[in-house]
């Protein structure tokens, strides 16, 4: 059993795959300053120095250890960069990962040049075998989302600052018309769902085995809900109800005392909303994000509708059309205008558990930890948002988080 | 659309049923002190005073207060004993149930005593509508499940004291033979689950509307796993081996130090365990008991097996017979010896997070929070237990905690 | 060296002495139920029966377990009602007196029937050495001292609910005039402080040795800080102003929220405080009471004076005259008018921390922890309060409780 | 009234002084990396780079904005590098100083250097006045206090490394005779304490005013207490018997499992210490260093001795000679071998709670915050440590921190 659904074909294409994947990492990080990459905001957070070794770490963990000619560049790396895989042994307290402030950034870049030549010469030796081919594949999927956390992460990071640091900056978006919402009909029966066996592109283990699920017919709206909506629900008192809440939900908003979306806050009867191109007025018809599980679940019971399931979700993707919505531009970070594709822009809460599909069994050894131990309280989002680097999107995805998280770039689209 | 399933039809046998559920509950605490009822031993229990007149409170609320010839028996009790009805206005906070020593247990005896005299009056008068008929039905089910957590609470209370108090005394249970586990195949395809509408027996809402589920071929196990069974994974290290853990279910015995199932001590190498009856030796031939779901995971990912869905459960239980294992008998309170049937001894984890059923709204009105709002990382647990009123269990019964609870009367089954 | 700095003389007295206190407890918890006498309302307080049951254990574990002829009344009661005396051996964990439901009052009223015959047998048959006559008069003291604990205690626990429960009923107070405050001038110099080495009335040994210590001369008022006062440093911002405060008090009200004395409440633009006989308007003439050693010092400060030493206390004390103010009236349980006597009413915060005086020496064995080892991080209050029972106050008693503590009658008494 | 206790004459030295003192935190900090400089390992400590701005805003808030001719380097940094000034205004939540990666240590250096120039400026003219003068004074010793925080909060962070860094190389301690331990009589009697009016060199506020104090005869170890003697107690069970603690002191070391002194740790039956020149062997001679108050009052408890008050301490190093043992060394930062000053190696606990001397007032406006506010629940040190700049210690000198404290270097010294 594989971590991944296929094994990919080797191929020089590969070599050019893991420099653009590596480039992106350096250049999301070319104007952090050393300070800017060392802390650690939450413990959900990590450094952004931490994510670039992390990401190193994984292909010399992973890949270049079993070459008997690689001489590992520094053997305390491994535990320090190990995230939590417990089969590869002791590793630094994650909630302490903003203190390891050695190596310094510097290190790091070294470091990465020295795994990249590494890695370099073993592909283009053409020394692979397929289960370690697809581990490079698995490898550069891995770094990919760890560049959309890294994004995540600094934003948090940032927005904890009293006088919003600007991480791009870029021209104010102007506001636009609001799209009126329609309800696009899917037809259910049984259906299947995930990825076949055999596929010829990557996806991770979780997104299989492919399976059988009944599904009643069903609508989905045919974009995300919006800001302006967003507000409308806020002004009809939306945070107030109870009767809208999951009893965790509405513990949970007297506790923190949310009245509105993260990042956002009031003055002088405006809302502004903290971006990565520093506070930002809020632009009315641009997908609302950064809205918790909670949140979402509320908003929809409001509407009268409701989240969809991920598979439901799965099955209106398929039909809607490979167009996709804002996904990562190094010079915007930031959700476009809210339109009708179903991939892209934010990612969507769906109603469903994160559970395993009937059938999966996790790889042996550490990458066997990649997915499956987290399959537990957390809720499935779908989509892609506007810092997923491109090529990392599909219709199978299943991104997941626990219900109270809302620095990711969280939004939803109803059902009913 | 009801909290229930259906409308029960008027029959004088209500009036009956109605008193045997109240007596039940006076038969439970008859021999619990007024000290043994006030206490609350954590957040998540309640005193023994509290629930009989929280149980006394929902007739109250729900039934006798439409009624406008029922005087109202004092109005501090809708702010003292309401549970979490935010429709019904603000409450008691939970965490402090403790702390109410007035009214006291002989004053709550008084007041069970005018809301059952109202109760029969208004039913034998006849005067019910079918909604408020409902009502009544789920005011003795809400009562029954009551009865339950009350000997849950008390045995937590009881655990607590460093002396074993006794709740009700027996005899040693003789150990006996453990049967060997066998498979039993039930084939899949789409499968209805639920209650049916219009079904002529009592339900609760959240076991509906009945729909269509897809499900593959399975084996699931004709019997619970055992005490001599969970000896043997403790023996192979299962509490100290990462791999067969949920990273949440590792992390939570990493901070509790749990290495044995809720209430087992060791001592000079022999294992006890804390019974309604005292301290006793663990009987090898009875169901395990007071798992955490993160504990019943790992027990299955060891044993090579898994949890079933909850929907493979009910297919199973419904071509399992109508026989039951030990449901709730006042002279025993405890599991009796490991038997073939799906229903009682133990509650039984399944795999499946506790979300709603496609289609599924609550009811209008404060009741309308009786389960829905709780569909939140919680886990299903299906059959019934040892402290389980008979009656009370039925085949689409679906009972929820979440996943460290194991104050419950909790083991599981295996499938694969 | 004892634990009482002289050697009680043998009389007969002893006996009568011994069960006015026996009866005092009793009569305090006589219109207490079961209820009442079981919870534990913060970590800090004890349920009235564990009261009740361990000055009682006090007797048992110090005295009538060195008479080899004693039958122990039940062994177990040793780890229940061990408050804190390492020495004794484990213990219950205090902050679970409130779930140890058994033994119940009943039971309890046994054990003080047990013990207090024991006890008599003991004190008639005229056996007990100098050493042990010492240790009974201790015992009175422990259980006057818990005799107060007991009624803050229960005020406390009857606080929290939500209806205002009565302990004592009692008349409504007249406002009266509010006597404006002098200042009484002091003489400094060498002072000799604390109970001096055989002293014919009982001390605990904190109070000696006695030792001389250097005074400036210094002003002291003559009455407590009244209601009406404190009512003027309320109005005049004096929990809003961060220049008044100590940085520990100033973070503890900005995290607590203080605005008020303890217990006080504002409905309707009147101030009302809970007391022993139920919520009543705040008297402006009585002194204020339920303040914090923080509150205490910033209102010093606020009114441009500061809190007395221990010291300065103990020598204006000695001069001040025999007159006392409210002590215990079991018709009453609440501070008269503000009066012109030192002790009495409230007990006073002084601006000393805990500590040994010159050459203190804790008692050998477990009765040496009853004093000394709580020497760090707490304050000295001098005076006596509205439940000390007359006979335990004198100008020599050292009390102390952490700044934040507000359930103690604790006031304050300005110095210049 | 003012916060140091005279006016310092004006001088051309003063700008020697002045520039002196910001010399050595700019060499304190040379050899750590931006990445160093960042993180705050736990509440208490501050970042590197943080001490570096917030003394340099001290000159800039108290001194130069009373220029008129001043212009401000950067509003923001009023809010971000103010520590505890309420009246300042608002300012940057303590935990989270190591969130602000902005501005960054080079902005820092560019910020020293432009105060640095209008300071310089300021004092070159001539024009500033007595109380000016005085604050310019206060400013230097109150960064030669940080660069002491700056050593210990760096030791801190470091120590939470797993691979311990080195702040400093320097060579191994060779271990030497530990010399026995004598005592020297002090004798008593009404005795002066503090600093005097118009003393002709700088102490801060509280080390005044001079006051009489009185003293029983007394005898006061001639050197601190040795890692060897320290390991006596460790190995006669010190941190297992509860008769030897505070209260508090025995709570805390359940709780923190406390078992040798700060940042020790054994390893194959050898104990090790972690310093700023990394991991090194215990060396017995050397006084015992970083263990809290608890373990300082447990140890003289066990030694049959007690810790001095801190007017003992003052009037034994007025007779104990002028020598000094171990001040900061920038080559060493570590104690040398236990000697027989009384000032210098480690900081020594005494057994004073931190209150304010008769008639203390603090000083005017925000200065007036510098000392008097954090009098309550704090113990005085007395000496000064093996990283005090040279010139900051003195006999008066009143260091003060909470009892669990030790990340200080702090030890102790017996009296009886």
């Amino acid at each position: 059993m594989s971590i991944i659904n296929r094994a990919t074909p080797v191929s020089s294409s590969l070599v050019g795959r893991f420099l653009d994947v590596r480039g992106l990492t350096d250049t999301l990080t070319a104007h952090l300053s050393a300070e800017d990459q060392t802390p650690q905001s939450m413990t959900e957070a990590s450094p952004a120095k931490w994510h670039r070794a992390h990401v190193t770490w994984f292909f010399e963990e992973f890949i270049l250890r079993n070459d008997p000619t690689y001489v590992v560049y520094d053997e305390t790396y491994r535990y320090l960069f190990n995230s939590y895989y417990e089969a590869v042994g002791p590793r630094h307290p994650r909630p302490e990962r903003g203190l390891v402030t050695r190596p310094g950034v510097a290190d790091i870049g070294h470091y990465r040049e020295y795994v990249d030549n590494a890695m370099i010469g073993l592909l283009e030796r053409g020394a692979l075998d397929d289960a370690s081919i697809a581990l490079v594949e698995l490898g550069c999927n891995h770094e990919q989302q760890h560049q959309e956390l890294l994004l995540m992460d600094i934003k948090h990071l940032f927005s904890t600052h009293a006088f919003d640091p600007v991480y791009v900056d870029r021209e104010i978006d102007e506001a636009g018309e609001i799209p009126p919402l329609t309800w696009r009909p899917i037809t259910g029966g049984v259906t299947e769902i995930g990825v076949p066996d055999g596929a010829s592109t990557f996806s991770y283990d979780n997104e299989g085995p492919r399976h059988r699920v009944y599904l009643e017919d069903f609508e989905i709206a045919d974009r995300a809900v919006t800001n302006a909506e967003w507000r409308a629900f806020m002004g009809d008192d939306g945070y107030r109800r109870p009767e809208l809440w999951l009893s965790d939900g509405w513990a949970h908003i007297q506790q923190t005392g949310w009245r509105a979306p993260g990042y956002w806050r009031e003055a002088d009867g405006e809302w502004t909303t903290f971006t990565l191109s520093g506070r930002r007025r809020v632009v009315p018809d641009e997908p609302v994000v950064h809205v918790s599980f909670y949140e979402a679940d509320a908003y929809a019971r409001w509407a009268g509708a409701r989240l969809p399931t991920e598979f439901e979700w799965e099955a209106a993707a398929l039909t809607g059309g490979s167009a996709r919505g804002q996904l990562l531009d190094t010079t915007r970070c930031h959700p476009g205008r809210a339109g009708t594709t179903m991939i892209g822009d934010v990612w969507e809460w769906t109603s469903s558990a994160y559970l395993p599909y009937p059938g999966f069994v996790p790889a042996n050894g550490a990458v066997g930890e990649y997915n499956g131990k987290f399959m537990c309280d957390q809720h499935v989002l779908r989509g892609a948002s506007a810092i997923t680097p491109p090529g990392h999107e599909r219709a199978t995805y299943r991104n997941f988080f626990p219900a109270p998280a809302r620095w990711v770039f969280s939004g939803l689209r109803l059902a009913r």
